[in-house]
């Protein structure tokens, strides 16, 4: 990955192909014409923090490992430093670098990873553990102890199938296995995960399960805490290894205390999931409601009817013009079917174009569940006046959907700060969220901003709720930019909070969203957590910091002051 | 709740109705005709031990709560001494209650827990949190501190449902409601939780969350962990309260720290939860498949094809000849078609009636939904060599559900010693660990006992595997029946943990399956709920001495001394 940005090196959006994007944006913001670029530092210019060293624990390990999976380098440090959130690419192109692990480990196996982390308790050296960093929620950065030496230990050499069991449907992985290599390696043998976040070309299944992550089919086949069903993890204290059964009432599912523990507990080496036989038949179609309320109440309705599509995302008026504005340049004659489409949905239907909502669904099964699931959806879809729009929205979505995240960088470089905050709350309050965290942000906007943009979809669905998945672009007055970004990410969580839904559906809590957590768990709901690290880990060894209590918005950068964007210096 | 057995005093097990029932047990057991009954201690013989009080907390409780909500009699205590596991109705047989606590406490609200709990830290009082009082794995007495005052805090005042939440299909309860109480409250609006374990109409919400409670219908509405959005427990910490929201990515699961708790953390006081709306059509049918092997393809292919059943029971051999010989007497009509039925399976079918294997089966939902899964399964089942038997096996067994656990009592007063032990694994280690757990139970019986009978029926299933549940009847040696029994209890949690399997699918761990619970969750994971424990309930006044380390078979009642059953006195 860049040190700077989303992707590979070498990697980067392309723009040419979607010829209405820009146009849409720049005028989205009333950017001028004449936008100058935005500067990013050179490689060469960042530095690093000064390495702490803790010879004797660099010994051991060297021994133990080899010097090839020891790294001191720059390059190493430098891409092992934060994840991806804002603050990391704001830090990355401003080359303030104010925090960098000291060297980077890559163990193979569990065994070497227990050797290190014992290694590291002797010493008292800081570990941070390392999937894909890709987190944007500030996961991967001590933000308490910095005095000592810190290691980064990166996973991603951990990365083989050690077991299938075919009967069982169930899967036994090394924990560093990056997203496509799971799916690979159960793909050879006609099976799949079915987990694909946003990130999943660059994140890993430990990551995945540190965060509690979803992905975009978690609909069918579960978020990842679902579909855990058991694990290993390294802690200072021991080895925690649970036993591959399908339910248990063996007191505190152990399982659920290592999910979602943000690497501040251990480092998980391997995990045993659920797996599924490869869908004969998948298909994404598209679908237009005449509003965000009547699609959400199709959604509603799939549940409650027992039809839920395996892929469920609703836009709001505002992400179906991105999602539109998105698309791939195209022919003549598809030009002219759009614009007779959006004749006839305007004159026949009655549909005001501008607040209609893009939805996209996949189903996937057999081709007799595959028709059957289509059908009865879709007949709900018709009944709440959805327009049926074919297999090319889906198709442009499958195409374009891991390239989203390079968009953030593109409009970087074009002075565009974009980010997204997501949460989950129960149906009778997804409207009611809806419209006070879209204010919300707006308001944030107007008041520190030159421009902006917010829009939101429907990224899950379930029984009781769904998520709801902001997204928005500012264009900064002058002056602090990142101060200004804080604001308008503090008033989407405030919303969120304020209104009964939780602080990150996927996103983990990390430091980014620590301000809000005891609100959403309970101050002795933080206290259970700090017992288990102070158990588990008592000189706070693991991702130093995490879970603290009292870490405010003053701690988080941006010193409650009123109305003035200030914030305290990285 | 009877104080020694299960039901309301005065209801009892009606053999009269089933006159084939007793016939086979002495048959199964090769009973003498003259068995004499067992005697049972009377209520008065029954000494419960000298109380311990505490003076100022006593007062501090009887001023909240009223003198009529603070019980101090010798009925109230005996009744929440122990739950109902062999051990406990042992002692009250025999008249040894060597523990009882020393008051019972009746809060009515949230409020009225914290501020008792408070009392109980400032004075150093210990607590029993007591559901419904019918747990068979020993989780209601202290295995720690005894030297204390400790009150039972019985919950079933707070059963009120507080708030139905229609389009979300959520409600919030208060956790001390009992089975029916949930049920009646949501089917007024057309809404069931849909959980009903065994021990449904004595046991309580916050008990099932407090145990990892399953039900009959778990497969389709879930385990109880699978459906709790959000709780308050009042730890000696303070009140851990949670957010309900369908999914969140907020750091470690707080509702998971608290389910599974067991009453060593804190009281469970409400409980938000997934409901449904009642299923317009539902129904129990009987298959009868030519052996277990071919019974569990046909669930396992159930999964695969996605058409799961709301309730799965495929009995063993065994089970299955006890099912038969539970009916009802029937008029001579149906015994003759019976007959007719039976000839038909043997000679046309080519069955071998002592292996054939009864499944129970409820499919539910709207008539459609209902008639779909009934014919997709319907049509794995007759692939796979199942006979329909239509629904008079299902109403059989609805009709009974309830009543089987009262044919302990009734066997115990024969002499006959039953109990139950069950477990989970996946699919492909299903037969191997049935296998080895029989096996192993019957070794014991034949080691210990003068004769025995053991069956299993597969109790839930799920993508990866299922729970296997085992049911077993001793006819004692002279000497030590609880030695003989806790040789059978033990060779069956032995062959689970041997076997990879869970030491308990969903009757929790409290102190009769503690001995396994290392193997099962690792000593690291052991540590972890200990850490949990000591940041919350510092002075172990909670559930004292639960999941504590090295509570070996010693301190379980049985030493390791090879063949001779000795046990150490209570």
């Amino acid at each position: 990955m860049k040190w700077w940005g989303w992707g590979d090196e070498g990697t980067e959006f392309q723009i040419d192909n979607r010829p209405d994007l820009w146009p849409y944006i720049r005028a989205s913001l009333n950017l001028p014409d004449d936008r100058p670029h935005s500067p990013r530092v050179a490689f060469d210019s960042v530095r690093v923090p000064e390495k702490k060293i803790n010879r004797a624990f660099l010994n051991e390990v060297t021994e133990r490992l080899g010097s090839s999976r020891v790294r001191e380098d720059k390059s190493e440090r430098l891409t092992h430093a934060f994840g991806k959130s804002f603050r990391d690419l704001w830090r990355m192109r401003h080359g303030a670098v104010d925090y960098a692990p000291d060297c980077v480990l890559y163990p193979e196996t569990s065994e070497e990873v227990s050797a290190l982390v014992a290694s590291a308790v002797r010493h008292q050296v800081g570990v941070i553990p390392f999937g894909g960093g890709t987190n944007i929620a500030g996961c991967l950065e001590p933000i308490g102890s910095r005095d000592r030496m810190t290691v980064s230990v990166d996973m991603r050499r951990m990365n083989r199938l050690l077991k299938l069991d075919g009967e069982s449907e169930t899967a036994r992985f090394q924990a560093g296995v990056l997203g496509p290599d799971v799916e690979a390696q159960l793909n050879r043998s006609g099976f799949t995960l079915g987990h694909f976040p946003d990130s999943f070309r660059y994140s890993t299944l430990g990551g995945w399960v540190a965060t509690r992550s979803a992905g975009m089919q978690s609909d069918r086949y579960g978020k990842i805490e679902d579909i855990v069903l058991s694990l290993k993890m390294v802690t200072p204290a021991g080895l925690i290894e649970t036993l591959a059964v399908p339910r248990a009432s063996s007191g505190i599912d152990i399982n659920r205390l290592c999910i979602g523990s943000e690497g501040a507990l251990g480092i998980i080496t391997e995990v045993v999931l659920n797996v599924h036989r490869m869908p004969e038949r998948k298909e994404t179609l598209g679908y237009l409601f005449p509003d965000f309320q009547s699609g959400l109440r199709a959604l509603h309705r799939c549940h409650r009817e027992g039809c839920v599509p395996a892929m469920a995302r609703l836009n709001d008026p505002k992400k179906t013009a991105l999602s539109f504005a998105f698309k791939t340049a195209q022919g003549a004659a598809q030009r002219q079917v759009g614009r007779l489409v959006k004749s006839y949905l305007k004159h026949v239907r009655r549909m005001k174009l501008d607040q209609a909502c893009l939805m996209l669904v996949s189903f996937e099964g057999s081709p007799e569940a595959f028709e059957r699931d289509r059908r009865r959806a879709g007949g709900i879809f018709r009944q709440l006046g959805g327009f049926g729009l074919g297999a090319a929205p889906g198709r442009a979505f499958q195409s374009g959907k891991f390239d989203f995240p390079h968009l953030r960088d593109f409009l970087w470089d074009r002075g565009v700060l974009t980010d997204v905050s997501e949460t989950a709350t129960v149906w009778s309050n997804i409207l009611p969220l809806y419209q006070a965290a879209t204010r919300s942000i707006e308001a944030a906007i107007k008041a520190h901003c030159r421009a902006g943009w917010v829009g939101c979809h429907i990224s899950h669905t379930y029984h009781a709720g769904a998520s709801l998945y902001f997204t928005f672009g500012l264009d900064p007055s002058p002056g602090d930019d990142l101060a200004q970004y804080l604001r308008v990410k503090k008033a989407a969580e405030d919303a969120f909070l304020a209104n009964g839904a939780t602080l990150s559906h996927h996103h983990a809590v990390g430091y980014e969203h620590l301000p809000w957590l005891e609100k959403e768990i309970s101050p002795t709901g933080l206290k259970a957590i700090q017992s288990l690290k102070h158990g588990l880990d008592p000189s706070d060894l693991f991702n130093s910091g995490k879970f603290q209590s009292g870490y405010g918005f003053t701690e988080w950068g941006l010193p409650d002051d009123g109305d003035k964007p200030t914030r305290k210096p990285i």
